[in-house]
């Protein structure tokens, strides 16, 4: 039975990208060993990670003041790193509280100096993002903090605010899936587990100036500089997440790049919205229209027993990863790039049966 | 043409494991997607968490109160981790000192507290491995820390010192070479990249004690316990990295375990330290007799031009990763678990042949 994967993360990643990463798994290349097995510091690792680099750069439009650096740790490292390189002493790090990753963050800021929430729709239950432009971030903060997709309340920035200091967004569950202005941002990180790759690392894209902040006493490993001045080989980078990254970049780009991909996701998560919207009830997305997630469409049913069961009839049918995220319950479909409108069409037809028969 | 892998890390991992891993890479126990596109809290994952684990605790003898952790960011992460998490205030972190890796791990620690050197080679270009018997840490210091086989000056302990503090050993490039009695340290880690897996994570083998020390200003990535209470899977592990030293070490276990792997291992070094012994002065191990390392085993020319053309003629004939690290020149093979004694065969003919031809 061919299965759909509607996983939070680590996620489905393309058709095409797993097969290729198969078929040269044990030769890459021709070099009669696999990708993994290589030295980071030789020539064919090299031009593995040069192509991610400049996948990176072209597909996101990365202005030439920016460094693309892979850090492993996912984006709970940079929960840390975060705070740790870019906090300025007696300056504030800002925050907006959009969810429980947004809270991890602001937890772990608090190590390193003063934190302010200056936007939270936690009073809500998180079900919305705060209107953007009523965000004021102080000119001189150390940094301001955004989470631009909440995958477990399913929310998501449509604009981005107006900030004099370096904006900082975890963009783990929504980097390449529409296209962005890198250039309104300090920082950018984003866990690989989602659009771009397997779990193991995070992307970071790093204004240059931002990544010489670094205290005196910030561990090498810990520094943002380490991995901007050594091109991520200061030590042994995760080179099979690496080269998966390059795989998937070049998917996007041969997709047509962000304004196709954009228009794909809006598509699929438009026929899942109509088709919550459409149940006459049976289905709820608690979230407010304007802040309504494309990567993650979460709902619930008229009672839990009946939302344990669509999780169990969903797996019958193919579907994998629709059972909404342990803390809040309820089903959430995750349809990252990789998701097909195929994949979506399907569980559509299954939500309407599903209704009927209940 | 076949070819041989003598990479010092990432480094060849068993033929019988990369092949496996490929032909269900893009299908995980018939699960219709690859084990990188599961979920980390999937029961299917689980499994494979659980195998890694029980494998590392069978294979190793860890007994009952250690916990098995996977930690992203490779041994340069525990280089911060360790004293960030098991200094103690008012005692000493103790070194000793035989390489790079160490003195690398020794000037992360000077960041957290008091540091002393207690052991070390370094006025002898670190060409052995001073008397473990010799070595004497403070019954109170807050750890005393080994690196127990170092890849660049191709020199390994023979035998463990004694320590009542608690002795943290460094065993990237030689965990599983060798029987280990893990009950004599605090801490054991290894990046993967050597002998375990992929790069990309480290195995960290904990005393149950030593998790808890904890000091309230360090991350929660950070710390030791936020691993061991929450099964690596407090945040999203690297999963694909967890499940490659599964298969690794059940390849470790299919071949007898420990003893059967050192018997191979302490052959091929040998092969590999009689060719270069009987080589009449043309090749020269500069590592004193007791310290030879297993795992890597470097060697010099009579001139740096023949040097390069060892490692050019070498890689024509098939053999991959023969260069000595670039801080101090000259060639190394690493001859890690995976590597063959065809391999090392293969390369003694080389070695005899191009001795005659130069």
């Amino acid at each position: 039975m061919k299965v759909y994967n509607f996983n939070a993360g680590p996620a489905m990643l393309p058709a095409a990208v797993m097969e290729r990463a198969q078929k040269e798994f044990c030769n890459y290349a021709d070099s009669g060993c696999g990708i993994m097995e290589h030295s980071h510091r030789h020539k064919i690792f090299e031009a593995v990670l040069n192509r991610a680099n400049e996948n990176i750069r072209e597909i996101m439009n990365v202005p030439e003041n920016y460094d693309i650096v892979y850090i492993q740790g996912g984006a709970s490292m940079q929960f840390a790193m975060v705070p740790m390189n870019l906090a300025l002493p007696g300056k504030p790090m800002e925050f907006a509280d959009t969810g429980t990753w947004s809270s991890k963050a602001i937890k772990e800021a608090k190590l390193f100096g003063e934190v302010k929430v200056i936007a939270s729709s936690k009073e809500d239950k998180y079900t919305y993002i705060p209107d953007p432009a009523s965000m004021h971030p102080s000119d001189d903060a150390s940094f301001f903090h955004i989470t631009s997709n909440n995958t477990i309340f399913g929310t998501q920035y449509q604009s981005f605010p107006e900030c004099k200091c370096p904006m900082v967004a975890d963009m783990s569950s929504d980097i390449m899936s529409r296209p962005v202005d890198v250039s309104k941002f300090g920082l950018i990180y984003a866990g690989a587990q989602k659009n771009l790759g397997p779990a193991g690392l995070a992307v970071v894209i790093i204004r240059k100036d931002l990544a010489e902040r670094n205290p005196a006493n910030v561990p090498t490993i810990l520094r943002y500089s380490t991995y901007t001045q050594n091109n991520s080989l200061y030590n042994t980078p995760p080179t099979f997440g690496i080269y998966m990254v390059s795989l998937v970049t070049d998917w996007v780009k041969d997709q047509g790049g962000l304004t196709v991909i954009e228009a794909n996701n809006s598509k699929k998560a438009e026929m899942l919205y109509a088709a919550i919207d459409a149940s006459e009830g049976f289905y709820r997305n608690p979230v407010k229209a304007d802040s309504r997630s494309k990567m993650n469409v979460i709902w619930r049913l008229p009672t839990e027993e009946l939302e344990a069961e669509f999780v169990k009839e969903s797996v019958a049918a193919g579907m994998l990863g629709l059972k909404g995220h342990r803390s809040v319950g309820g089903i959430r479909a995750s349809i990252y790039n990789a998701v097909t409108l195929e994949g979506v069409e399907k569980l559509v037809d299954f939500m309407e049966k599903f209704r009927k028969n209940h």
